[in-house]
């Protein structure tokens, strides 16, 4: 049978200006999966989109066929309802650990499909790979006899969950294309929806150490995706969240979940307990549990008791001392006063240089590697006290660090800093 | 060495609107033509330069990156000055055959390496090959030694001039980004300094038959190819010139080859008498011979002269009976009155599915198929007179190409036709 279509037609539609029609959009998504449509003619269809746009139909239509390209699961035969979170990414973004033991504590299963990380954000796998000997790989059934039994799951995403998405993530990383947000939301929503959750909730950051730097481009990114899940039957919100400064007090794998597991025992930074609880409210109203008040199971124990069974589940020992980097230096504060920023680019470029972080995929990661900080915006430190204590394993990686942080701190003798919360904006469906 | 640049940078710097230094330039061109740069890596970045536009100074850097990623000719040992033309392609566009031979014999050596045709428009190397025994192929020292003696030379461009032009051209037609004037103009440009000519004139077609339908984008093509070889120390004109309608009354190869005979014999139709002699004038001038008239030449059967040493040195008979198609269907006036229109596109089409014309790259021609017009526009038919003779050797062709030009050719009863030259418009450097 001959094609329906021909790539060049299609990237000529879009390069003029044109709608996809939905027929275009099924065959080259599908035609580029099986490798009849070529890298290049793809790379050239991802520019046109990219200074282009595409209309939310299309939008939808392109997810759907990157979801129609693998497989899809199902939870409907649990005995809860779901809900999973997604975060674009940020420094010191450890929420994922806290946070999906403690919605499951509060009745809603957690199915979170997670990644590792690249660049200067962090994946969550990396994280949880810190504690001695937790497995992120489970098969289906796994996954689904852990979400039944301990009601939240945070595992490695199987390869059979929209290919077509993870052939065009790789080819618009070295095409100049990562930053088209139909494809952004498309590739994103289109794991989320495969992955057969009732409910979602975005996280879309927002500010230096975050993919959107803006808030405008943030908010576009945002409504695109909410509609996306809508569409697809997915009850979605988001919150567009400050990433501006790094979350918490620390960038790096064993350092964060040090931090997570403070949070669970009813401790831990404010803005790390605000963003987990307010994420928690969402995703169980979302999932029709908005009755219970996730601040209650996080106080009571409920919440941490269900992290250590999740972590056991998956062969980790909760209780096993988590690793430490060997080398250690401390920056200090060179004036008194009160400390206006901290830059979370600087961050997480730092603690990527310190050894948490990789630059290409399938490199090993520290996991004792990272940042803590010892004053946050809005604190007041002397002169001479510990501002920054680095962590890594080769302290010939110290130098870069510091650079990555020159500049990136501000610390105002006579400064005011106005404090404001985490979340900046929630974006429900029309 | 670390590479200067990175192919994801300079894909992002004119994705985002923005100009591309010398550098990145030569850098991305040269490394493309080494393999570095990968295929779909080109392709975006060819699509952000058409959907973005390069500034003139981008355009002539890009140009001298491509002609100095092969070899340069030089023809400065030559007794005479040289002369080249070159067309970006029509219907019936026969116009070398006579005009290299007719400016040859005014005393300015003309070296023009020609390709071969794809799709509705056909290749001066197809044509000649109509000719027993004629070759394209000549060696450099061959070519200088027919330049020096004959005064004319017509051949296939060797594969060592702008090598990166090679690639990229197969690139820009797979990936919907043919269409870029900025990468059209130093395609053509970038083989044309590096061949080598003093001065060249371009015949930039406008209409339905040429690559650029309308007359603005014909017009920045122009300018921009006349300020690239002004730019490389080319003297560079350009004529826009009408291709709505076919040029002459043939399109085919043998059929164009018996027309040109016509022409150089004195006789053949007059809007390729004209174009010839428009373009003879100009190739004369700019080469510093301004002071002969062409027309003289062409009647006092010099030129002719030169184009029977012309083909017999490059192993052809200028006697030989040229191939004629075993089969012919003639088209005939449904009602008397004034032609007025004869689409360029519908007769190339027609003639292309007739066997004159190939699909791919490297696939053989037929040398007697074609399209003869009977009537031009402006000329009066009786009902049922001859309107067209197609020509094929495969008479199952016949359907397809009647196909082609249905509708394409207008009669009008009580029709008036305002007739207007060939040559709309000259275009020179500032």
């Amino acid at each position: 049978m001959a094609a329906p279509h021909d790539a060049v037609e299609v990237i000529a539609r879009k390069r003029d200006g044109g709608v996809l029609s939905d027929s275009m959009i099924d065959w080259v998504v599908a035609a580029y999966t099986r490798g009849e449509v070529a890298d290049e003619q793809m790379a050239a269809l991802a520019m046109a989109i990219l200074l282009r746009g595409m209309s939310r139909a299309e939008i939808s239509r392109w997810t759907a066929a990157m979801i129609a390209s693998g497989e899809r699961m199902d939870f409907s035969s649990l005995s809860r309802p779901t809900a999973d979170k997604h975060s674009t990414g940020g420094v010191g973004d450890k929420i994922t650990l806290p946070l999906a033991p403690l919605v499951a504590a509060c009745g809603v299963a957690v199915p979170q499909l997670s990644g590792r990380g690249l660049g200067h954000t962090g994946g969550t796998l990396d994280k949880l790979e810190a504690i001695p000997g937790w497995r992120a790989d489970l098969t289906n059934d796994e996954m689904l006899r852990q979400l039944e039994h301990v009601g939240a799951v945070i595992c490695a995403a199987g390869t059979g969950l929209a290919p077509a998405d993870k052939k065009l993530y790789a080819l618009r990383d070295v095409t100049g294309t990562v930053e088209a947000i139909p494809l952004i939301a498309s590739s994103i929503m289109s794991k989320k929806i495969a992955e057969g959750t009732g409910a979602l909730v975005l996280d879309v950051k927002v500010g230096s150490g975050a993919f959107m730097k803006d808030l405008a481009s943030a908010r576009e990114l945002a409504e695109t995706m909410v509609a996306l899940g809508t569409d697809a039957g997915v009850r979605t919100v988001a919150l567009l969240t400050d990433m501006a400064t790094p979350l918490g007090r620390t960038a790096g794998n064993a350092l964060e979940v040090r931090e997570s597991v403070e949070v669970l025992a009813g401790g831990g930074p404010q803005d790390v307990v605000e963003l987990t609880i307010a994420l928690a409210r969402e995703m169980l109203t979302a999932a029709g549990r908005g009755d219970v008040d996730p601040a209650d199971k996080l106080a009571d124990g409920s919440a941490m008791d269900v992290w250590r069974t999740m972590i056991a589940a998956q062969g980790g020992d909760p209780d096993a001392p988590l690793p430490t980097a060997t080398e250690t230096h401390v920056v200090r504060a060179p004036a008194g006063g009160v400390v206006t920023r901290v830059d979370a680019m600087a961050v997480g470029l730092a603690a990527w240089r310190l050894g948490a972080g990789r630059a290409t995929q399938g490199e090993p990661v520290q996991a004792g590697a990272g940042v803590e900080l010892h004053a946050r915006p809005g604190e007041t430190v002397a002169e001479g006290a510990p501002l920054l204590t680095l962590h890594t394993d080769e302290p010939e990686r110290f130098a870069r660090a510091l650079a990555a942080l020159d500049g990136g701190i501000d610390v105002d003798p006579a400064g005011a800093y106005a404090a404001s919360g985490v979340v900046i904006e929630r974006i429900a469906a029309d």
